[in-house]
């Protein structure tokens, strides 16, 4: 089957067919193998390809100008604070400028695509964020990449289950912990969400570890119960931080995230709470629970908290690979969406 | 005639020739044709643009980013202000730092251009933002191009007739309304002003319509007369926001500025008193007066005061095409004076 | 003999053996000799060099950033600022974040060489600036080129000298004059440090002025003593600004530094105090008693205080010709360094 996305959008995983999903892997792992090959660098030669950044990221930052650089073309390093966009509260005008509608028509001449970046921290309700890249991609006639929302983030989803084939191969039957991990930085729930949606979709059982109060969004869980009926896996919810280690788990992701009050009670009130649930945390005692578990993460890590240095520089820990592995799928997402490379699956 | 801008500043379009100006609208027309094609993509191969903004604007950097891209270089979008430059002030020295000279003379050597953009609220008196770019352009033996001073816009100039062209032809005896308009922005004057230029040099008639106290500068008011005399056309003002509106107008630009005294009563006593003459807008009822005439406005738009949604999304609107001609006037800037094309006319 | 620096970190000239460093200089005089060449333009073809500035400079980020692009690559402009990394102090945790060991080895794997700018007024003490860009050093396998530190500057360095050469051939046997210079900018030592170890390590005669209480880290002394005393040459500190101008003097860098207790008494009572000596400048009154001496300084020059207009602009100023190298230096370093070009002297 050849699979074509020429134009499309990623917003998120779950809004892509799992055929789509397997092609951006096939084309990732390929482009990794020959990194700097004839086959793909002139695949958006002297186009510009933009980013719009709400929220600073370094690394997103690094790998996406990479990416484009490894295909030809060029990225431009944007923050939208500098745009005098229209803002209204209530249907009252509270500031003068453009609307995204004008703003985004004219970036779409210029660009061969556009990812943007805007988590929590940028927005006032949960949501808002994601409604703002979906109000961009519909003015835009050119491929939105979301570079990470306060929903969703599918570059990492798809470098998470990249990296899990790379070292256990097919991922279908095997299981992933997913544990919620204490620490100081609030985090958001955008790759935990990914995460879960794309393994189980990929036809993994998905454990899901956390502290009462720590329920991620219901509209989340219930897709990732659909994706794990279609399948016919198991999904699990355990509010202990220990017993989700047993000796099926092929995969063991800590992670911190906010609690659904955040919104509300701001990032102090969380970090205090969550700083003080110590046990949350993914150590090697643990890990000697499970099925030789691999340890992964989105990075950056959160040492001493999400997981101990044993575990994170440990011989089973993959996260470099992973973290390496956000360069190639985002030149494949580029590759299929923007230069409209067609990939055989 | 073969035309030959190698080494030249582009500083405003009325120091260009009629000559020069036609030959980078016909070179523009070419490479929007052909936008990745092999006859430009090497023009500045492995060059490096680098582009000063003492003040922001993202649409201005994205498109000299992507125009640079395009011809086969790199530009460097850099904000002076992280330089640190001497500063005089009735000749006694109240900052340390590096001469203009200095600093001007060893940017000529890294790079094969430079694009300045410093606009009214960069510097104290109307005129010393193009007076700076002047001083950079006299130790730089590269060209200087500007990207919006205080006084002039060229690149936008040019993108208009260019876009005014491809909806109309030939622009001579046709005529263009710029009428002034009400908003919250206390815009620049170089906008306006390079229009009036370059549409007056080109042959249209030019009716200028503002209230009272909105007065252009005398000295770009006379070389628009000038212009108009040369070409033995019509030039209009009015002060009064319904009359310019005829059944000879083909193209109406509105938009606002701000007042001659701009520079000392301050941006906030200056956007009070636009804000209250809401009958300074352009609506359809007053384009149905025209001769079918096309809107045109740099962008970006102030929705509800300089224009209705209605004429700006409507089909008589060209502003998106405008806007996207900023890329292509810029890399036939780039093509003739940077990289030395030469264009027959 | 047939140089190869690949993998090597650039930190120190005097970490370099002196084959390299003349392999470096020759490759460079050929690129400046043939820029756009061929030869060069794809040694690190659509590969990333990131450029981590702890403190800002444009210039350094100019000619690193251009000298990516001329060798096929393209330079990313980060400041790390905004990446969140752990700190510690007194062993207890201040700032929860990434560990360098982390960020380190992902950076590793999205570039092909990493550049670090830190100087004194980003860390606490003397020396901490380099003891950082020595802990990337220590987890990233692509070369680790210094931008400027707290104590070296190697692409100066090499600069000066290229310079230097470019004008009177083989420096051995020659004599430079090193003076400080009174001045408000209470100036970094590395590029002082670097020019006196690489001048004295290439066999040149090093006079070193500057008034009681400026002395220069001990350390980096003793090692320019001992560059002299193996090639056989003199090294001589004087206290006066008039008496270094002698009739052996071929080369004069007056330059304002910081005393030894700037860490401890700060920037301004470092300025009041340095700027009250306002003998300390070179003059052409002073010049005139070398033996024709050129005159050199790594920019940005502070005209009126390290040096009058009549010598910096003067025939024997090669300021800017030396400004220029730094783009010819560092493409010779990242091609010899990254791309692994071997060179043969």
């Amino acid at each position: 089957m050849l699979v074509n996305m020429k134009g499309k959008d990623v917003i998120c995983t779950q809004e892509l067919s799992v055929q789509e999903i397997n092609a951006l892997l096939k084309l990732a792992k390929e482009m990794k193998a020959d990194r700097y090959g004839d086959k793909y660098n002139q695949l958006i030669k002297d186009q510009t390809f933009l980013m719009f950044f709400f929220n600073p990221s370094l690394r997103t930052r690094i790998s996406f100008e990479s990416a484009a650089t490894e295909l030809g073309g060029h990225a431009q390093f944007l923050e939208p604070k500098t745009m005098r966009l229209k803002k209204t509260s209530g249907g009252v005008e509270v500031q003068a400028g453009e609307t995204i509608e004008d703003a985004a028509q004219v970036l779409a001449r210029y660009a061969c695509g556009m990812g943007i970046r805007i988590l929590e921290t940028s927005v006032e309700n949960y949501g808002d964020g994601n409604a703002l890249l979906r109000e961009y991609a519909k003015w835009m006639d050119v491929p939105i990449i979301n570079m990470a929302d306060d929903k969703y983030h599918p570059c990492q989803g798809l470098s998470d289950v990249m990296g899990m084939q790379e070292h256990k191969g097919d991922l279908k039957g095997k299981t992933i912990l997913m544990t919620w991990a204490h620490g100081a930085l609030a985090r958001s729930y955008c790759s935990v969400h990914e995460n879960l949606l794309i393994t189980s979709r990929l036809g993994m059982n998905v454990k899901l570890a956390y502290p009462k109060g720590y329920d991620l969004p219901e509209e989340e869980i219930a897709k990732v119960k659909v994706n794990c009926e279609a399948n016919g896996t198991k999904f699990e919810i355990i509010n202990d931080p220990d017993v989700g280690y047993t000796n099926d788990v092929e995969f063991v992701y800590s992670r911190n995230w906010f609690g659904p009050d955040f919104y509300k009670i701001g990032k102090e009130a969380e970090i205090a709470r969550a700083s003080k649930m110590t046990d949350w945390i993914c150590t090697q005692e643990r890990m000697d629970h499970t099925n030789n578990a691999l340890y992964i993460h989105p990075m950056p890590v959160d040492r001493g908290k999400e997981v101990t240095d044993e575990v994170a520089s440990g011989p089973n820990s993959i996260i470099v690979n992973i973290a390496e592995n956000r360069l190639h799928t985002q030149k494949a997402i580029m590759a299929m969406t923007i230069a409209g490379m067609k990939v055989e699956i």
